[in-house]
């Protein structure tokens, strides 16, 4: 079986309110040396397909229909081999 | 500089809710052959630091201190040097 390991983050030039949210919440728990923070999304998939040029596409697909939004978001994934 | 890529999943022994709507929602669009999906968050963090010793133990401190719920989550990161 394949799994996927999916990263969907933001695109640098769209604000990301959340991780504003968690600089601020570092920073009053004393981490002051925390210049910047992103948050997004970190995905498992495991897939039924064994093909990895045929899951490859079909990844890809999913993150293009439903898993990012292409508008705001951008996606990297890779696949690896796991124990059926 | 140094980046920190933090990625914070819900143990394996935790229900995953978000995971099984995103594996119906895939499953409605037609991709039936995902198994299981798991959703996690994945956090990007610039650090003033530069000494990678000190940043680790910065990191870890943070994740057990507010990015993780140690009780249902698990995480892990890694540095890297990036362009100041």
């Amino acid at each position: 079986m394949l799994e996927a390991q999916i990263y969907v983050t933001l695109k640098r030039s769209v604000l990301d309110p959340q991780g504003e949210t968690v600089k601020s919440g570092l920073a009053s728990l004393g981490f002051t040396g925390v210049e910047d923070c992103r948050v997004g999304k970190f995905l498992v998939l495991t897939l039924g397909e064994t093909d990895p040029e045929r899951a490859r596409g079909q990844v890809e697909e999913m993150c293009r229909r439903l898993l990012a939004n292409p508008v705001i978001e951008e996606y990297r994934f890779q696949l690896r081999e796991v124990a059926g």
